[in-house]
């Protein structure tokens, strides 16, 4: 194992997405696996996972002693885990969702009083970062525009997270109607239709199975080792 | 001029639509323009038609005799226009809105009574109603649907005429949600979306020009001479 | 068990799509499964499937008689098969490919002297039928065509089947150019784009996963016990 | 007149382009138009346009002494005239097209020595420079991406321009191939999509009519006051 490995705690890895990025960490030779957090530690998960496997958040980050904490569990436990990582000086990655605008803050001043970077992002998608992204300059240009998101009928939300989000970084510029579509079929798809003198400017992302979270993971795994402090929204880091 | 040439009264000739679709029967072989009727007759209107200019519908259809009436007049003639070329045993086509449902059946009767066809249509575009036939043929085989209308921000009703009636001949099926998009730039545009299992199925019509109007008319005053009953919507005649 | 129930043998019953067959004839009431060929009998073979396996086609058409061969398997087997299954008075539905047109004529001669129906169908999405079929219609109203299909970049040939059968259906009307799109991250779509005066119509399908086949694999299952003649396509029997 | 107006000489004012921009510059509060170039001075000319007319370049630049030479004419004169322009110290914005990279250089050369901008751009839509721009920055975060340009059926050349352009754009990062679709009820549009794993992102630009090229085009008469060189492209000033 280099020096120059990240070693990355992954909490949750019992999940679809915690089983994914256990398998995306493996796969990539600057990341290593520094341990699993589950809720419970049994046969199946001392069989499943080729590292060290804990039930308690801070067990693990006394003992294996990580670069990053990969959050990837659920609203019940993600703002004490974050909590704990930071006050143990090891950098957190958010991909959970729960926490609220006050709970940034805080994460924050822990980070810079600590000198780390933290990362939280509700959608690691390379594309629907750049779709925000894009959005976001668009609008300045652009004299309006709408979002249509779409997703399958089982999707109980509405409007979208990423939709709301795309929304709020454009409404600077003006306010933004968003459409949400939910049918049979559909996986996660968005829209951002502008409209300008004559013309129309269209950005959409189709994320069609949960691998399309694991390069951007990749990616903020490896830049939170740079920055001194917590930022919100990964699409802040693409360029 | 050949026997088998259908001859054409056009009401409505100065507005937008009635001059291309004079341009549109002047320009074909088997179409003859048979007068028009306008709001005024002046010497602009004796300039710019090569054809008999009327003020009053029933003169018009008194002296020329045509065989087809078609109307692209405004909410408030429409009705007495159509009552009264049936009265004189001429077909109307009608492209104008602001009729009912009581004016319909009131027209077919009359149509039958006299043995001769009428077309009511709100909309001439080919490609608008083969999306029409088509949304209620798929309906019958997948799933659920919603439909998505894009039209420029000056439109002022929503949803739009189209969207309702496409929604109205899929709801036999189930209920089809309508979202609406209203921005520059656009011009006149529909999607039908269905899902199914694990498939998506989009119908999308873009209307570019008011020219896209012409070829659907065109054929809705060939095909009238051949009916003996009122049509709404020149979609159930496509096949 | 009814006697009502079509009894279906599944040859290729270990493949990806012979797998999701079995599964979705044993979750509708109205088809049983009557047997599965597979190449080895082994223990695997024993555990996973609910029902006799065979690693002989003809053992299993002679033991089991089922109403339909449902044949999942490969280019190098599915002619012999069909052949056998026609000659045991046995009704194919042929989702394999690999066979041409001269099998298609002998398979049709057989079914029409025993009196039994057969349908060939390389791709069984419902939305992909219907987007064939209203392409089919459509050419005969819109002046010109092209087609755009996308697939993975894992896929090896080019255009796609799909789309060299949609232009074949269009071509009486005109010639139709494909675009082949090859990109990671794509499943399988295609568009057909038609142009018209000032107007463009668009069909479109997106097939999702392997699930989407299904609907339409089980429409054929019951459709073919009507039948006394091999269709090739399922689409010609969605009206 | 304020002092702040930007002074504009318009080169084949009596084109289609060039009427849209002698009626856009009007309408601009801060521009104002310096006089037009036209093939003829003729009764037509001195009727249509409320401004001084000329038919020779190099009398107009020295009675005028405009600040902005808006070159809209042919790859025939082009050339001289952005000459003309820029050793008689005024600034081109050109949106004809016939030049080439030694012209490019030799103007910047001109523009350099002189301290004054110039910006050559042959496509003003800003949804289409935003594309272009964006396009290139998704190169470098996504596997790979093909271009599909749509256009009416008359255009002659294909690929289009723009998706040369923007193809060239991205090929730091890896080749991309171009589809090229022409139908009757196009306009002008172009999609750039991205494919990375499980996720596709999509870019695309509709241009309806010749009114999109008029907010790029004062924006572009505008910047180029500011600049001391010339520029390629439009979209190269849009942050």
């Amino acid at each position: 194992m280099s020096q120059n490995t990240v070693r990355i705690a992954v909490a949750g890895a019992k999940g679809r997405m915690g089983r994914e990025a256990v398998r995306a960490i493996t796969a990539t030779p600057d990341l290593t696996l520094a341990g699993v957090l589950v809720r419970h530690v049994d046969d199946e998960v001392l069989h499943d996972f080729d590292t060290s496997a804990y039930d308690d958040a801070a067990r693990l980050l006394e003992t294996e002693q990580p670069d990053v904490w990969l959050d990837l569990t659920t609203p019940a436990t993600v703002v004490n885990h974050v909590n704990l990582a930071l006050d143990h000086g090891v950098r957190p990655v958010v991909g959970a969702t729960g926490y609220g605008e006050e709970d940034l803050s805080r994460w924050d001043e822990l980070a810079r009083t600590r000198g780390i970077g933290g990362i939280a992002c509700p959608n690691f998608a390379v594309g629907a970062l750049l779709m925000m992204r894009f959005a976001k300059e668009a609008a300045k240009w652009m004299e309006k525009a709408e979002i249509i998101e779409l997703h399958h009928d089982q999707k109980k939300d509405k409007p979208s997270g990423t939709a709301l989000r795309t929304a709020l970084a454009m409404e600077t510029e003006y306010e933004v109607p968003i459409h949400s579509v939910r049918l049979p079929g559909l996986v996660a798809h968005q829209e951002v239709i502008f409209g300008g003198t004559g013309e129309i400017l269209t950005i959409r992302h189709d994320s069609l199975n949960r691998e399309s979270f694991m390069p951007g993971l990749i990616l903020a795994c490896r830049r939170v080792m740079q920055l001194r402090q917590m930022v919100y929204g990964l699409e802040n880091l693409l360029w």
